[in-house]
């Protein structure tokens, strides 16, 4: 088992109607204005943002508006959240959605609390010392911001999507009632999906040893996300379903399942912020189509666990069929499994490899993930 | 699913010569003097002491001590602490050994910031508002103290063993070290076992709803000490399998097992610091008698669960098969499971009774827990 260090100090509030105690939260920490982070109108239709409204006003909690973000939230509008925050000296951020709207709430954070460009930081050229404290309400599972000090911007001028991690971005409290994804669409569903069994099959695969532990957490993890997506995709409004859902999204990022695995790293995420990055493409579709193609390329690589990830998920004998069998379980919820699926042609590998070689340069990844070997991947994922 | 708040700030250091850092994470936190809690001499026989004092005057640290803590520990080990802690005005407690060390160190740190008796806190007539920080080097892996805000003390005079619950004692940062554990003894390891086994079950089958997530989150569990207790009971310094074990009674009670868990509660803990009080006998010891003898009175309550528990961690198909097979395997670790085996006389069991009923009260577990079901429990646990 590898050393390791685990930190998070996140407060959940997980349940039914927790959205109405944001206000009393608030009050409790004495922020008396917040910036409001979130992303289209849809939060208007359900009624969510009245009530938030309504929780703010009877505490006295004023909020400045900063609507508008984008499913990969960009740098240009994440800038002009940065310049709100500061000239209307806000104490906290309160992000109200999924993924991209926390993350870009975590980099404004980030940005009130410095003079310099916040890029800077996503670049890896400076460390994040400090960052505004942020509340989440959180409307779609998928990506753990929720629980973690992790967050992903694109800078839509460079086409680079990087990340940055921080310990003072972890939120202070998330808020996480699964009646607010009853209406996440069944494809959001499905990348969703995507995305939470990506998160912790990256360390379990890549590892060069995985203790049983870990395997144990990971796989009961992944077989809570298949098993409430294929409720959820034919009950959109089972409670239980949403709720197991949702926790096991949170937990497959909050930090616990790579803890003491050796070695391991990210480069299915490497690769398909790349996709996101040029396309413009969901990250849990640009995951789908990754991650059977770097599976096909490594499975030879580390061949035991390949086979017990087939035999513990699938019921099946041999790494090649755990691979076929996950695909297609992709392609039964409506993930695109391959570039074709996703109107990308396959005269466009040199942009993608050149892309994504770049994120592996600034993750320093670049030894084991060579040109040449993204192109391997790349073509894997073609049909 | 049940609606919950988790919450745990506990920063965790685990890995091989974690503890020299030491002195390092309480200057950086600016602690200038600390009350040093630990048990037995044998920190000073494994030079663990040396390495805690070298790593404390490197820094500059200087330290009062309070050794002696005894393995059910006791209150008025404890008030002597309180008076050390005050007259020294330490600014933290260090904590070195195993979960009674943890419990003793925390239950000072609240009674060094209150005038009151730190004694009303455990009979919950009083709300526990403050405590100094708590710094946690674990030697045996068992009670889960080291990332949780409980804490539970043996009144030796009125013969109440009793615990408290907050926020304000999860400990600031637990060093584990599984090298530090490997002297634990045979015995110690089996006791650690059951009490690892004991802290996932008791929600798992006392819960009137249990999500799949967390039934595989406690299976995961349940496996991987059973696993890595076989092994340690034959190679004493597996580092591997002391440090899964260590990890999983750490995850066993920090708050995760037990959530979205609808209903549940602690009988079997009742119940066992109950004979924990009476004959002072070790915690894991009253588990392994207690658990059989519930399990085979509950069953019949939650008939699908004590199935699903028997097939998954035993591959067995009946309830009473499953309990039959648990008890089995505690005593082939070497722990006892009856009264008999522990030297207790059934013509005991109305003081026990009685006992378990005052904890029921504290509890608030006595419409459940009359009398007479105790004592048919009790009954139960004679061979």
């Amino acid at each position: 088992m590898e050393n390791f260090e685990f930190y998070n100090p996140t407060r959940i509030i997980f349940g039914k109607e927790a959205e109405k105690k944001i206000g009393k939260i608030l009050e409790k920490d004495d922020v008396e204005r917040v910036l409001f982070v979130y992303g289209k109108s849809s939060i208007k239709e359900t009624g969510l943002y009245d009530r938030i409204v309504k929780a703010l006003k009877k505490e006295g909690i004023e909020f400045i508006e900063h609507g508008g973000v984008k499913p990969n939230p960009v740098l240009s509008h994440t800038r002009e959240g940065i310049e709100k925050a500061k000239k209307h000296k806000v104490d906290a951020i309160l992000a109200v959605g999924g993924g991209s709207v926390i993350d870009e709430g975590k980099t404004i954070a980030v940005g009130t609390k410095t003079d310099k460009d916040v890029w800077d930081f996503f670049k890896r050229n400076k460390e994040i010392k400090k960052a505004l404290p942020i509340y989440v309400i959180l409307t779609l599972a998928a990506t753990g911001s929720e629980m973690n000090g992790f967050a992903v911007i694109t800078n839509e001028e460079t086409q680079e999507k990087l990340s940055i991690s921080s310990e003072h971005i972890f939120p202070r409290v998330s808020i996480l009632n699964p009646e607010l994804t009853f209406t996440v669409s069944a494809k959001y569903q499905a990348y969703a999906a995507v995305d939470a069994i990506a998160h912790v099959i990256e360390h379990y695969f890549s590892g060069s040893y995985c203790p049983n532990l870990q395997n144990r957490f990971v796989e009961g993890l992944i077989k809570t996300v298949m098993e409430t997506t294929e409720i959820i995709l034919k009950e959109q409004k089972n409670y239980n379903a949403r709720a197991e859902f949702m926790w096991a999204a949170t937990l497959a990022l909050n930090g616990l399942a790579k803890l003491g695995i050796k070695g391991g790293s990210f480069p299915n995420h490497m690769i398909a912020h790349s996709l996101g990055a040029i396309y413009d493409l969901p990250h849990g579709a640009c995951l789908s189509i990754v991650i059977p193609a770097w599976m096909k390329w490594y499975q030879e690589k580390n061949l035991i666990q390949f086979e017990r990830f087939a035999k513990e998920i699938f019921g099946v004998n041999t790494a090649t069929e755990g691979v076929f069998q996950l695909k297609e379980w992709f392609r039964k919820i409506g993930a695109p499994v391959s570039l074709k699926e996703a109107g990308i042609s396959i005269g466009e590998i040199d942009r993608i490899v050149d892309n994504a070689y770049n994120i592996a340069k600034v993750w320093q990844m670049e030894k084991d993930y060579t040109k040449e070997v993204l192109t391997e991947i790349i073509k894997n994922a073609n049909d």
